[in-house]
């Protein structure tokens, strides 16, 4: 007989997988295994749960209760294909894929938490909003209260609007990350530390948490100053793909300014 | 007699007027006035400190110990031109303008405070880092002690040095806000809450504080995931502004991972 009817099987041992399985780990479930296509990877992660590693979807087992697909976008249907059949809830992480590509599970969900990991920083989950979608009101009542061990904010969400969220979150934490890439290398070039934006960046973040961002937007864009601008861009003339994002930016400031 | 070496002249009454005027208060400085070609926004700012207003900078007292210009780089110029000869330590707020600018004042300066400023927010000063520049080293002894008033932070930048800072402070903090003007306006399409960001942009925030700004890049564009790029692509078919963005910080993402 099963100890518990909360053993988890997580697939993919990436930012994703490695953050979940620590949660689950600290709530009341048991990681039964982990499966990576890198299977020093599975390893590494099962060593802490002292739990099992597979390469191989094909040969997980089938009577867990919660399924974790947390593998690229690009991978997961091929994952799903490979799995057995199994009656536990199988759910996917990503913002992107539709539910229907886990059809052939009969419970069948989507845990999609708004947030980006990185491995080596623990996340605060009881802030992150988890947008869920299941096949039928059993797996979302069993989505629901599995995801509220994680955070009180749960967002149902069909697959479109998840889309849009994720479309979203892209435009918020990705390419604002890439703003500070490209920041980082003006100012190294300069012998200058990063560390003198973070007050700014900090400020830029409350402010967004006070007010619409349109109402926070200032600059030389906003302000219709030309002559910064043009300068700005002769700064930047060696380096003609940031020149390129600061034009662009800039006339779409200029152009949409409210 | 004057009863204190503290008066100060503020040109200009918008965010960073406005910021500054309210700290040197705070301090011990007396503002002696507050100039601003609109009359209505000086007389405004001016009540809270109960001193005189001007709207044409010839006519601002001369006698004063502190001058600050807080008017836009392009109005810089000729509002120095316009204003009486001084021996009062003259400076201009901005990341991008020379010093040179002020050449007709033998004390001359430049307090470029790295913060984004609006007028609805109040600043914690004692972290933002100021940048200092000055024509010569006793005014750049008052500027250095005028400015540990304000904040430890204290960076010594000639004009060159300043310039690529608030360059990459543009990228840092206005594109930034920028990328969160589209997220707003993708989320509220959705009729979704934008704060539904808010714990992802924190994240963001604090991952930039942790590592390298590489270190920190997830997302789609970052992993080669261009299935899900052309899927995004497609979404923001109906705004070929947003899809030009994407599409461009996505294909340098790509381009320049490490």
């Amino acid at each position: 007989m099963k100890k518990s009817g909360n053993e988890v099987i997580i697939i993919g041992a990436g930012n994703v997988g490695t953050h979940l399985a620590r949660q689950l780990d600290q709530q009341n479930y048991t990681i039964r295994g982990i499966c990576s296509r890198s299977i020093q990877s599975a390893r590494q992660l099962a060593k802490y749960y002292v739990c099992e590693s597979w390469a191989n979807p094909a040969i997980i087992p089938n009577d867990a209760q919660y399924y974790f697909i947390c593998v690229n976008d690009e991978a997961i249907a091929s994952v799903a294909e490979a799995m057995p059949s199994t009656n536990g809830l199988v759910m996917h992480t990503s913002g992107s894929t539709p539910l229907d590509v886990l059809s052939r599970f009969p419970n069948r969900g989507v845990f999609y938490p708004i947030q980006t990991f990185t491995k080596t920083h623990e996340t605060d989950f009881s802030l992150v909003p988890i947008c869920i979608e299941a096949s039928n009101k059993k797996s979302l009542n069993t989505l629901k209260n599995l995801a509220l061990q994680f955070s009180n904010n749960i967002i149902e969400a069909d697959s479109i609007k998840r889309k849009y969220i994720h479309l979203s979150a892209i435009f918020a934490s990705n390419f604002t990350n890439y703003m500070y890439v490209i920041a980082y290398d003006i100012l190294t070039k300069q012998q200058l530390p990063f560390s003198i934006l973070l007050p700014l960046i900090l400020e830029s973040f409350e402010k967004v948490t006070l007010m619409e961002p349109w109402q926070a937007q200032t600059g030389p864009a906003v302000r219709g100053d030309s002559f910064i601008i043009q300068e700005h861009l002769k700064m930047l003339s060696n380096n003609p793909d940031y020149q390129e994002i600061y034009r662009l930016l800039s006339e779409q400031i200029m152009k949409h300014k409210k």
